[in-house]
Parts: structure tokens; C-alpha cells; sequence
């Protein structure tokens, strides 16, 4: 090829980025390591496996995979309306969270605009920020709690056009009532809005989800079914917004992008709510037993409101990720919050006893070889 | 709420954007239609289906959807740099062509940046550029095929940052020879990267997808597992590049992205090359019988390399129109070109037996209505 050849430039923008991830996979540590993890309760994945009713819809959708996906997931989109008492035009079937705040933040984010956000909160949310030139103004938890009342404060200090709060909050598992929550929303300042990742909320105490009126301006909520569903494979969430709103995501969403296996299988996962008691008591039943775990050999359990627990490992940030690392190489995946004093934490995943038996044969070890 | 309160404003990106959609989806038009299709050829998705091996692979893949996607597609991306004799480090797995278009994009179009494309190819590919400020520069088909020279000669004249050619093309099935492709390829501008879209290559005759050079600069080359794979759900594709430019899209790509069950059907896919055979096969007698149909209704099929057929209507486009409209209503879905003297034809997709009948007997009804 010709020496004299240069290739385009990129953006301004995407020049200004570094190369980093905003998560290292349970597969890339385990490539890196030269074995599997025996326990993976690291990422908040639910082990105890989607409805059987979800797996079978999938397994049989599979056979009809060369077919594009519905681009309008009407009949998705029809459930949720009902479960919710929306209409379908509030809601916006996305490729998970994940996806579904890429679009958002390109739908207001460009160079300079401000973005709230709690310290050490989901680090893909600042991503997406920054990928789109954005800015984020953290604010510090309140102890273990985001803080609403100051995300609010700096959202109208800084004009930003984007608050974020996840409730119930990954990674301290901690959450607020609804009553809290529908405060914060009456306060959004002119020109915000407010993000509220309900990503856990399936987890949590009745009465943390606040009712929604489906006409405000101010909140666009999002749901996954990565987490209560236990698809996180399958890459499909959605948001309940103002329709306004949620056709605006028209313009740039990659209107084919929705698994087709993933609709069917969202679909038939809604229509098994007796699973998801199943296993909200798993997950209940895995909790109590994390804390049991931690307790006895001195830690400290944070309360949750999720499908994981946050351990204080009783000293600073060093020392948990010598936990995590020691954790890791005896084969049990973890992943700790990321900014003090929250990563005096490890954060665990609940999952089913042979996992968690693997995370309570590992830990005194870990323990020893961190203090040692 | 608050009656002061206003949203934030849409970036002035987004705000100039159009509210339209690249494609309505067949599933749309039935809803509108009230009945569902008959044939199902419009979206050039592979009717012979995938191979059972990629079917069994995502059932089984189903029940462990609780995990997220290996975020680096190793395995998948092994078995692609096996087959196409470069390393993994030049490979990139994305959510199909359309989700690797949008991040292309995104890493090097920002307003008013340029890009070279024909007049009537994937309108995907003008959705994303416009939808991040960019300005498509057309030039138009010689004849029924896309004009490598033009596009470069475009590009050179206005400095467009990228140049879109697929081969075989979309939507006139045409294709050029590797020879052209490799001379178009050693003529790209300073400045400029070509997007070689190489959705329908399986299809093509031996000679058509041109050697290239792992460490060539000037061209991306995308593949999908969308059509010869029929895996069009999946939400699964590919691009092999140069490292440098492969390693900048982890910048900005949602890296758990990937479905779990698509990396395990296409690397299962992948992995049945006889089925591949069959399929082309299955596709070329139903192209053949696709320009049986054609002309013994007094029309002409357009030659093919691809898994569809663009049928000369013999008029303008307006009647074309017309054709296909009364097909439609006729319960048989075929799309056509969108720009004269492309939009002479509709575009039917090779199926099995049954849909091609229900398109016979429907095509001298729709001629009549057309006509009458």
C-alpha cells in the first residue's frame, strides 16, 4: 500500500478519550488467570436462571432467529403497558441499560454539557458522558446512600442537563422509599432529568419503587431484565418516559437492534411472575446467608436491597482489593465499589449455595493472605 | 407537576434530525394491514433458516443466558481470524452491520463532516451519518451498479472522512469482481476510509471478496451473520481492519453488548461450512425460479449475486409502486429501490417453495391492479 497514506481523522471528541473499559469481563479474568472462576458473583448476574417458561420461548425462537426482531417490539411493548398501567408509547424497549443510556445521553450530551452523578456510581453511565464529550459532576454519597438532595442541588448549581440515581443504588445496595424518591423528582430543576435506574428495584422492599405519572416531564425510568429476570445475556431493558420523550429515541436508535430470541424470551419471563417470587425468596435466602458468611469471620454486611451484599471489609480500599484479588486467585469472582470510603467494600452476588459454599471456603483464606 | 417546569433541549444535533425510521418493519405493515404476510420476502432475511447446529447452540445457550456475553467475543472472534487468515486483534464482533455502521460513525463523523456513498444504497448507512451531523455526498449508480471511480472521485473533491461501497450491492444485487475492489482500494484518498459492506459476499461468485491486507489502513470490511448465516434476530455482525482502528472502537462500543446466545449460534455457524453450501444452493434455485416467475409475466430479473432479486417492472417507478403495493395487499412483502432509475424494480428475496408460489400466483393480479 501506498506509504504516504493517512487515515481520517477521528473526532475531536473520541481523540480525547482513553482507551479504558468501564468493566473487565468475568471471561477476560479468567483467560488472563488460566482457569475458571468457581464461583462467578461478580457482575449481579442471577444465577438461579431465568423463568423456564423464558428459556423454553427462546429455545423456540431460535428456530425463527432469520427473522429480524419486531423493530417496534409491539407485543413486548403491550405487556409492559399493562403491568405498569402505561401506555405503550411510554415505553422504549432498549439493547439493556446499558444501551438504553448511550442513546439517552447522545439525545441531550454534547461537548460541555454537565451530567450528576454520584461518586463511585455505575461507571458505564460516565461512559457514555464522556464518550459524547459530556461533563460529569459527581457528588458524594451520604454514607452509604446516594445523596438526593445534593445530586438535586448540584444539578441546579450546574444547569446540567442529566441527574442520575440509581435506587435501589448499585454498588452499596442500599436504597430509598418511594416517598424519597418522588420528592427528588418534584424538585428537578428547569432544563434536568432526572435518569432513575430501577435496575435492582424488582429486588427491593415493597414501596421503593414510587408511582409513576407517566405524563412527567421530569423522570425517565429504566428497567432491565438482566437482573430479576436473569437475562443479562439476552441484552434487553426498557425505559418509562413522557411519549415525548420516548419517540424522540426514534431519531437515533438502531431501530432493528432488539434481539429477536430476546423478545420472545422478555416476553414469556413477564408472563411467569410466580418465578420471580421464586426468586426473590432465592435471592432473600442468598443474602442472609452472604451476611452469615461475612459475620463470621468478622465482616460487617451492608443491608440490601438488590442480589448482592456489600461487605465492609473492616479496614481501607488497599485492603479490601487484597480480599478481591486474593478471593480471585482461589477462584471466586467478586468486584468491589470504586472510590473511597465505599471500596473498603467487596461486593458479592447472590447465587446458589455451591457458589456461595465456594465464596465461604475462600474467604478466611482471602482474609489471611490480605492480612498477611 | 410543576407547570413552569421545561426538559432539557436535544442536542442541535438531534434536534435537526427527522423523525423517520431507515425501514419500516414488516411487522408494522401487518399490524397496519390487519393479516399477517404470506411470503415474506421484503427484508432479504434467509428463509432456509440457520443451521440446526446454530439452532441447537442457542437453545442450549438459553439456559445460561443469566451471564452476561464474553465482552471480547474471544472465541468467536478465534474462529473468525482462523477462517479469514488474520489475527483476532483485526477483528471486532458488533450488534450486526447496522450496530458497526453507527460506532463507525461515531469514531469519525462530527457536523459537517463528510461521507461518500451512492444514491439509493443501505439508507442505515446515511441514518447514522446524519444522525451524528454529518453530510452525505451521493453519486449515482452507473447503471445497476455502484461506481467505484465516481465514489472516489467524490471523496477526493470533497474530503469526505468515509467512502461506502457494498459488494455485492444493496439494492440492485449487482456486484463487482475483486479486481475492481482491490484498484478501488489502492485509490483511497489521504484522509479517507472505504467502508467495504460485504453483507451478501457469501453469495457471490468465487472472486468476489478480494484478498486483503490485515495492516491495510484504508479499508474496513464489515460481514454479518444476518444473511448467508440466517441469523438476521441475532443481532450479530463483524469488521476486519487494520488493529489500530479495531482497538479505537473499544472507546465507545457497549462492551457487554453481545448477545450470548448470538456468539454461541454464529460461532456454531461458523462451524458448519456444509450447511453454508447447502444454503447456497437453496438460494440459487430460488433465484433462478424467482426470474422464471419475472419473466413469464413479461418482466425482467436483474442479474444476482446476492440472496434476492431486483425484477425490472419495465416502467417507472410509480408503477413499481404500485406493484408492490398490490402485492403487499396480496399478502406477499417485497420491498423496492428508492431512487430512479432504480425504483423501475421491486426486490424480492429468495425463500423456500411455498413463498415463492404465494409471490406466482400473486404477481399477474398485482400487474393487473397495477395496470388497471
Amino acid at each position: 500500500m501506498s506509504t504516504k497514506y493517512t487515515p481520517p481523522a477521528y473526532t475531536s471528541i473520541v481523540t480525547q478519550l482513553p482507551a479504558s473499559v468501564p468493566f473487565v469481563g468475568p471471561e477476560t479474568q479468567e483467560r488472563k488467570a488460566g482457569q475458571p472462576f468457581r464461583a462467578r458473583l461478580g457482575a449481579n448476574e442471577n444465577g438461579f436462571g431465568p423463568s423456564p417458561r423464558a428459556i423454553a420461548a427462546m429455545a423456540e425462537a431460535a428456530g425463527h432467529v432469520w427473522k429480524y426482531g419486531d423493530s417496534e417490539s409491539y407485543h413486548l411493548k403491550a405487556a409492559l403497558a399493562a403491568q405498569h398501567g402505561v401506555a405503550a408509547e411510554n415505553i422504549l424497549i432498549g439493547e439493556g441499560i446499558d444501551g438504553l443510556l448511550g442513546y439517552l445521553v447522545r439525545l441531550y450530551i454534547a461537548q460541555g454539557d454537565g451530567v450528576v452523578t454520584s461518586a463511585g456510581a455505575y461507571p458505564t453511565l460516565n461512559y457514555h458522558v464522556k464518550g459524547f464529550g459530556g461533563e460529569i459532576h459527581a457528588v458524594p454519597y451520604a454514607g452509604d446512600h446516594e445523596d438526593p438532595q445534593a445530586l438535586i442541588a448540584k444539578a441546579t448549581e450546574t444547569g446540567a442537563k442529566l441527574i442520575y440515581l440509581a435506587n435501589p443504588d448499585n454498588p452499596m445496595g442500599s436504597h430509598h422509599p418511594a416517598e424519597v424518591i418522588t420528592k427528588m423528582i418534584e424538585a428537578v430543576p428547569e432544563g434536568s432529568l432526572l435518569i432513575l435506574d430501577e435496575a435492582y428495584v424488582e429486588f427491593a422492599p415493597e414501596g421503593t419503587a414510587p408511582k409513576l405519572d407517566p405524563q412527567d416531564r421530569r423522570v425517565i425510568r429504566m428497567r432491565t431484565f438482566s437482573k430479576a429476570y436473569a437475562m443479562a445475556g439476552a441484552r434487553i431493558g426498557y425505559a418509562i418516559a413522557h411519549p415525548d420523550l420516548i419517540a424522540s429515541f426514534d431519531k437515533i436508535r438502531n431501530h432493528f437492534g432488539i434481539n429477536a430470541i430476546a423478545q420472545a424470551g422478555a416476553l414469556a419471563a413477564l408472563a411467569d411472575q410466580p418465578w420471580l417470587d421464586h426468586i426473590n425468596a432465592q435471592v432473600a435466602r442468598a443474602r442472609d446467608e452472604i451476611g452469615r458468611i461475612a459475620r463470621m469471620h468478622g465482616l460487617m454486611p451492608l443491608p440490601s436491597a438488590t442480589n448482592f451484599v456489600a461487605i465492609d471489609c473492616g479496614a481501607d480500599g488497599a485492603f479490601a482489593r487484597r480480599v478481591l484479588e486474593a478471593l480471585g486467585a482461589r477462584g471466586v469472582f467478586v468486584r468491589m465499589p470504586f472510590v473511597a470510603p465505599h471500596d473498603r467494600c467487596i461486593r458479592v452476588s447472590c447465587g446458589p449455595d455451591a457458589e456461595l459454599e465456594a465464596f465461604a471456603q475462600a474467604l478466611p483464606e482471602a482474609l489471611r493472605a490480605a492480612r498477611g
